[in-house]
C-alpha cells in the first residue's frame, strides 16, 4: 500500500485520549444493541470531495496541498489517486466509498475514449478493493460538470444530450455493478431550471421519468441488484431542482410508478436548504419506507448554499441515529460523508481531522440514540399521548371504517376534550440528559 | 342595502383617471380573448380579513376602525357585519367571497349552540346573496383558533379533538352546500408539528387521510358537488405544516388515493415561504391537473412570516395569469384575495384602496398575459427549444418504448450535440416589452 | 408567600438525578473559576412571557392555564400575579426579573390613571423584592401594543405620539429607579417601517436620537445610575426595524454621540433573524465594549419569526459563556430568559420545565467554557495563528505608523508567504471534546 | 476597432421597435429633468463578468463561447480581450467600465512580473480609452482568487499576506490613477471568517482599518483624487464578511475615523442577501451622505447566493432612481453592471441582450422616478404625514433642546393623538400608476 500521508492508522483510544488523530467514540467492533458500530454506521467516503476537491470556490482557485497529484488528466495520475484514496480509507477505518464516473477516471474526447479510461481505472479499483476489503456503497455518473449538460441531462431540451446522458449512465451502472456496488444514486445535478420562461417543466419531467424507467430496465438486464437512490436537493446549481425535497421526490416517483424501484439518499445540507430539518426529511422518507441511504454532512446556518461541512453536531447525529434505529437500520445504504474540508484546511492531515470528527460524532449519536431507546421515556411519552386512539372508535377511524356522522355523535356526547401539555420543554431537557 | 362606507361604488375610469377610488384596468365586462374579465378573474373577498381582521399582531392589539362593529359576539353584530360585507362586495365589484364558519358566526359554548348561531347567520348570507347576486367561492371551517385545536385537528393526538373537528367540518360543509358554494377548502391550520420529539408523524397523516376520505364520503351523501381544495403552507402557525407545498400535498394525495377528489388552492405568500416562486407552485399544480383556485396575495421579501399583503406586482400577476390562461382558466376556482391591509391602514377606505389595487393589478396581468400569448414569441421559443424531441426517437422515448441501448447507439453515432443559449436575458427583456 | 404552583422549590440534584423538576447542572453557589454560578449567570425572568404570555399567536387565542389570573384588568388581579411571580422566582432560583410597565400594571384610560396603576403595583413589587431578595435586572416601557404606537413611538410621524411615548418612558424610568433596577432597556418595538413609500427614515432617526438624548438627560436628573441598553432586532413587528443588528445599533449610537451612554442587550433569536449567529453578535458587541446584557433564548431554524424558545442547545450556551468569560463577565447585565413556553405547553408546571432547562443549559455551558479556557488549546491556537504580527513590522502596522511603501518593500523581499491550514475541523472536533 | 461580434452597434429605436438588439428606453442624450440620461445613469461594464466570466459554477466548468480568447494567460491574449471589450462598450453605448487588476492582466509568478504585465495592459487600456472615449468608473485589486488570500488579505492572520496585499493595492491604485479612474473600490473578498473558532475578529478589524488608512495616505501621496468606495456584502465567499451591510460598513468607518474618506458602493444582490431591500441599503447610505456608486444587478428570490443577474425589474430600477434623484444624482459614481449572463446564455450575443435589458430597465426607472417627483403626490403625502413636527415643539425637539418634562406636559395636556392611516395600499397602487 502507498504511504502518502505522514499519519499513522487512526485507532480508537477512548474518551481519555487527547490525541486529535484518534477516535474517542468510534470503536468499530464495539456492539451497540447487539450490532457492531461498523455495521450500524456503514461509513462511506466521497471520492469527489476527498480526492478531487481542490478547494476552489466561485471566488477563488484551489488551495489544497495534494503532493501525490501531478494535476494532469492522465491515467497514471488517476491510478495514483486511487492508491492514495485506499490508503486513506484504510487508515481512517472507512469501510465504504462512493464515486462519480469522472471523479475516478478522466473524461475523454469521445464516449469510447471515456469508457476506455473508466474501464482502466475500474480495474484498478477492483484490485484495490480486493487488497483492502473496502467496498463500494454506491456509484453514480457526473451529469453536471460538462457544458453539454448545462440545460440538464435527463431533462435537457436536447434529445442529443439526453441520449449522451443515457450512454453515460448505462456505463456507470455497468462499472458500479462490476465493482459490487450496493447501490446506484441519481442526483439530478442540473435537472431543474434556471428560469421558467424557457422551460417546459411537464415535458422535462416526463423525459426524466422515461429515463429512470430505462435505468430500471437496464438494471434487470444486467442483473444489477443494488438499490437505486434519488438524492433530493432544492437548488444549486439550478435555481430550482425538480427533486427539491423528499416529498417532491416521492410525489414524482408515485406519479410515474417508480416508487418500487427507488429509495432516497437524504443529505443534511440539502434538507436544510429546502427549509426542513434533517430529522424531518429522514422521517418523511422513512415513513414512506424509502429511506435508503444518507449523505452525512452539515451546513452553516444563515448561509444559503450547500457548504457540505463535516457533521460534528451531536444533536444532529443523535436525531439521525434515532430515525435509523427506529427503522431497523440500513440495509444497502450507509453514512456517506458527502463533506469537504473548508477551503482553508489545506493540508492533507485535515482530511483526517475532518473524517475522524464526523465518525466520532456519529458514533456518539448512535450510543446516545440507543440509550434513549433503552430508557423508554420518549417512546412511553408518545404512546401515552396518542392513547385515546387505541380504543374502538380510534381503531375504526384508522381502519377507514368510520364516518363523520359517528364522529359527530361522539363529539356531541363528549363535548370539548380536556387539554394537556405537549411538554416540549420537558422533552428538550430530557434530550440533554443523554448528551 | 346598508351604507356604512362613505365611499361611492367603484367604477372603471380607465388609464387617464387619477381617482384613487376607481379602476384603471379592471373593466368587468370587457372581453379579453373572448371572455369577460369578470369570468376570467372570478375575484373573491376573504371575510376573515375584510370583516374580522382587526389589525392585531403578536406585538399589538387591533387598530382598525370598524364603526359598524360593536365588538360583541352577538348574533345581531354578526348580521350587521354581513350587511356591511355585502355592501363592500357590491361597491367593490367583487363577485365572490370565502369564509370560515366562525368568521361569520360566533362560536358557542356547545356544538349545538355554535350550529344554531351558524344557521342563523347562514340564512342571512343566503338572503344577502339573493339580494346582491354575490356568490360563495368556497367555505371552510376554522380549526385553529380555539385552544382545543392547539395540537392539531385532524392530526390531533386526541381522538376527542378529532371527532370535534369532524363534527365542525360536517356542519361547515352543509352550510357551504346550502349557500351554493362552488368549493370547500381544507387549510390545515395546525396540521403539522411544533416538535418531532412528541409527534408520531406517520400516525397523524394516516388520521388526516381518514378524515379527508370521510369528507369525500359525506360530500357524496349530501350531494355537494363543489370542488374540494387543499391549501399548502409550509409553516406558521406550526413549525412544520404537513401540507408544506404543492409537491407535499400531491404526494400525500397520491399516497392515500385522494387525488381524484382534491385540487390545490395555491397562495402566493405560502409559495414564497416554502422557498418557491408562485409561478413554480402554480405550474406544479397545473401540471398535475390539480390547480383549483388561488389565494391571491403577496409577501414581503426578507420577512419570514405570512404577511398576506395585497398583490400589486405586475410581474406576479402576469405570471399568474399566464399559468391560468395556459391551463384554460378557472372552472370552480377564482382569485380570492386572502389579503389584509397593513395594520397601519386603519381607516375603512383602506379596504377599498387595497382591493382596487389587487383587482387592477390582476386585470393588467391578464391583459399582458393575453398579449404575450397572442404575440407567440415565447411559445415559439419554447417549441423550438424542444424541437429535437419531435422526431422519431424523441417520440419513442416519450412513449416509454426506448432503451438505454438505443440511446447509446444514437449518442455513439452523433457524439456531442451542439450547444445553444437558453436566452434567459432576451426572454426577461421580452417580458418588459409587454409590461 | 403565595403557593399557586403545586411544585416544590427546585433544588440542585446533580447529574445522577432523573427528577425533571431538579437542576442537574445549576448549583447556584458552586464556584466556577472563583466565582459562583449565580454571580456569573445572573439569571433573569421575563414578566411578560412568564406571567402575561397566554399562548395566543396570529392564528389562535391563548391556551395557558393560569388559575391565579381572573382575566381582568384590575389592580387586584395585577397584584395577585405579582405574588405568583415572586413565588415562581423563588422556587426556580431566579435572582432577577425584567418587566414592561404595562405587563405589571394595567394601562389606564389616561396618563394619570396609568401612572396611578403603575405606582400601586410598583409598591407591591418593592415589597415583594424586600421579602424575597429578588432584584430588578432592567425595566422598560411597552411602546408597541397600544394602537397609538402603530406607526412608531420615538419614530412616529406624529409629535403627539412622540410626546406620549416620552411621558411613558419618563415614568417607566422613575419606576425602574425606585425598584433599584440595574438597567433600563430600549427595544424599539415599532421603531422601523412597514414601507419606505410613506417613511422619512432620516427624520425618524433624528427624532429617535433626540429622544434617547432626553432619556440620558433625565437619567442624570433623577440620579438613576443603571445601565441603558438598546436591544437589536431586525424585523417583527415592523418590516424593517431600525435597530436591526449590533452593527446597526452601534452605527446609530456613534452617529448621534450616544455610544457612551448605551450598551447592547443581545438576544439570540434576534441575532439569527438578522442572518448572524449569536456568537457573532455577542462578539461584535463585546469588541465595541458594548455587550451589556443578554436576552437568553433560541429560535427554530427555518422559521422566519421570533419564536423566543427556551435555550437548551449546549453549543449555543457554551459559545455565549465563552464570550462572557473572555470579556470578564457581566457588570450590570444578566441572562434574562426572554423566552416563552410553546403554546402547547399549557400547564403551569411547564414554566418550571422551561426555566430549569435553560438554567441547566447555561450552567453546563459555563462549566464547559471555563474548562476550554483552562485547557488553553484554543487560545494557544489563535495566538500562534497571528504570531507573525507580534514582530516589529506587525506592531508598527498596528500602531498606525506603517505605510504601503514599507509593506511593499517587505513583500518584494519576502515574496509569497507559506500557506497553513485554518484547522477548522480540528477545532470543531476539539469543542466536542468538552461537550 | 476590432469586430468580434456579429452584432451592429445598438441604437435607440423607441417603444415601437420589436428589435431585441435595440434600446426601447435608453436614449443617451435625451434629457430627463434637464440632464441627459447618459449623465444621470453613468452606465459601467464589469470587465470580470463580461470578459472573464466563463460560466463556471461550483458544479461545472465554463460554458461561454469566446472565440476571441485562446484561453492562454499571455499578454497577447489579454490585449486582444481588451480590444474586444472596448468594441463591446462602444457598440453597447456603455460609457464606463470597472476592473480588477488580474482581470485585465495575468498575475505573474512574482510581484515584479505581475506588475510588468499590468503595466503593459494598462497602456493598452489607456490607448483604447483615448480611441473610444470610454472612461474608468473605478478600479480595484483582486484579493480573493489567489490561494494566498484564503484566510483574508487585509484581515489575514499572516503579516506576509497583508504586506503582499498592500503591495498589490498600491499598484492597483497607481494604475487606476494613471487611467483617470473616478474611483477605487474596496470589496473585501475574503475579509471575514469561516469560523470564529480560529479568528480574532477585533485584531483583524484593527488591521483592516490600518490598511485603509495607509491607502488614504497613499492616495494623497500620489495625488489620486478619485473616490474610495467600500462595497458591502454579507457572506460569500466567507461565511461572514465584515462589511456585511451598509450599517456595518458605516459603523466600521465611524469607529476608525475613516468616514470622511470612503463612500459605499451598494450592490442589489448583496443588499438582499443581507436581508434588506436595495431601497433600504441605498437609503441608509444616502442618509449618511455616503452613497457613492451602485453595482447594478439583481438576485433570484429564494436562492441563497450572489447570482449577479442583470436587473430588469422596473420596480427595482424605479426605487433606485428615486433615491438617486432625491440625493441629487451621482458625482463620481455610476451604475456599474456587476452582473453576468446565466451560465446557459453561452453565445456572445447574450452579452448584448443582457446589457440592453439592464440599460433599458434603468432608463425606464429613471423616467418613472422623474415623473413621480414631478407629480408630487408622494412627497406631498410624506410632508403631510410629518407635519405635526413643523410647529414650535417639534422644531425644538429636532434641535435637541427639548426635555422629557416638556413632552410630558404636552402629552398630559393633549392626551391621545388621533390615529390616521399610513395608506400603504394607496401608495403601492400609486406606484403602479407610473409603471
Ligand atoms: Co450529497
Ligand atoms: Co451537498
Ligand atoms: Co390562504
Ligand atoms: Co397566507
Ligand atoms: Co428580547
Ligand atoms: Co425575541
Ligand atoms: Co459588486
Ligand atoms: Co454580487
Amino acid at each position: 500500500m502507498s504511504d502518502y500521508f505522514n499519519v499513522p492508522a487512526i485507532q480508537y483510544e477512548g474518551l481519555k485520549s487527547k490525541n486529535p488523530l484518534a477516535f474517542k467514540h468510534y470503536n468499530a467492533d464495539e456492539l451497540v444493541g447487539g450490532r457492531s458500530m461498523r455495521d450500524h454506521l456503514r461509513f462511506g467516503c466521497a471520492y469527489w470531495h476527498t480526492m478531487r476537491g481542490a478547494g476552489a470556490d466561485p471566488f477563488g482557485v484551489g488551495t489544497m496541498q495534494m503532493p501525490w497529484d501531478d494535476g494532469s488528466a492522465s491515467i497514471d495520475n488517476a491510478k495514483k489517486r486511487a492508491h492514495v484514496f485506499f490508503e486513506f480509507l484504510t487508515k481512517c477505518q472507512l469501510d465504504y466509498y462512493c464515486f462519480h464516473d469522472y471523479d475516478i477516471a478522466p473524461e475523454g474526447k469521445t464516449i469510447a475514449e471515456s469508457r476506455a479510461n473508466l474501464d482502466a481505472i475500474a480495474d484498478e479499483f477492483s484490485s484495490l478493493q480486493s487488497g483492502t476489503g473496502k467496498k463500494l456503497l454506491w456509484g453514480t455518473a457526473c451529469l453536471f460538470v460538462n457544458p453539454r449538460y448545462m440545460h440538464g441531462a435527463a431533462t435537457s431540451p436536447s434529445l442529443g444530450v439526453y441520449a449522451y446522458a443515457a450512454a453515460q449512465v448505462k456505463k456507470a451502472m455497468e462499472v458500479t455493478h462490476m465493482l459490487g456496488g450496493e447501490g446506484y444514486t441519481f442526483w439530478g445535478g442540473r435537472e431543474g431550471y434556471s428560469s421558467l420562461l424557457n422551460t417546459d417543466m411537464k415535458r422535462e419531467l416526463d423525459h426524466l421519468a422515461a429515463f429512470l424507467h430505462m435505468a430500471v430496465d437496464y438494471k434487470k438486464e444486467i442483473g444489477f441488484t443494488g438499490q437505486f437512490y434519488i438524492e433530493p436537493k432544492p437548488q444549486e446549481p439550478t435555481t430550482h431542482q425538480y427533486d427539491s425535497d423528499a416529498a417532491a421526490c416521492l410525489n414524482f416517483l408515485r406519479e410515474y410508478n417508480l416508487l418500487d424501484h427507488f429509495k432516497l439518499n437524504i443529505e443534511t445540507n440539502h434538507a436544510t436548504l429546502a427549509g426542513h430539518t434533517m430529522e424531518h426529511e429522514l422521517t418523511v422518507a422513512a415513513n414512506a419506507n424509502a429511506l435508503g441511504s444518507i449523505d452525512a454532512n452539515d451546513g452553516t446556518a444563515n448561509v444559503g448554499w450547500d457548504t457540505d461541512q463535516f457533521p460534528t453536531n451531536i444533536y444532529l447525529t443523535t436525531q439521525t441515529a434515532l430515525v435509523l434505529l427506529n427503522m431497523g437500520g440500513f440495509t444497502t445504504g450507509g453514512l456517506n460523508f458527502d463533506a469537504k474540508r473548508r477551503r482553508e484546511s489545506c493540508e492533507p492531515v485535515d482530511l483526517f481531522h475532518a473524517h475522524i470528527g464526523g465518525m466520532d460524532a456519529f458514533a456518539r449519536g448512535l450510543k446516545i440514540a440507543h440509550a434513549i431507546r433503552e430508557d423508554g421515556r420518549f417512546s412511553d411519552f408518545i404512546k401515552a399521548r396518542y392513547s385515546s386512539w387505541d380504543g374502538e372508535l380510534g381503531q375504526k377511524v384508522q381502519a377507514g371504517q368510520a364516518s363523520f356522522a359517528e364522529l359527530e355523535a361522539f363529539a356531541l356526547e363528549n363535548g370539548d376534550p380536556a387539554q394537556s401539555s405537549g411538554r416540549q420543554e420537558y422533552l428538550e431537557n430530557l434530550i440533554n440528559e443523554f448528551i
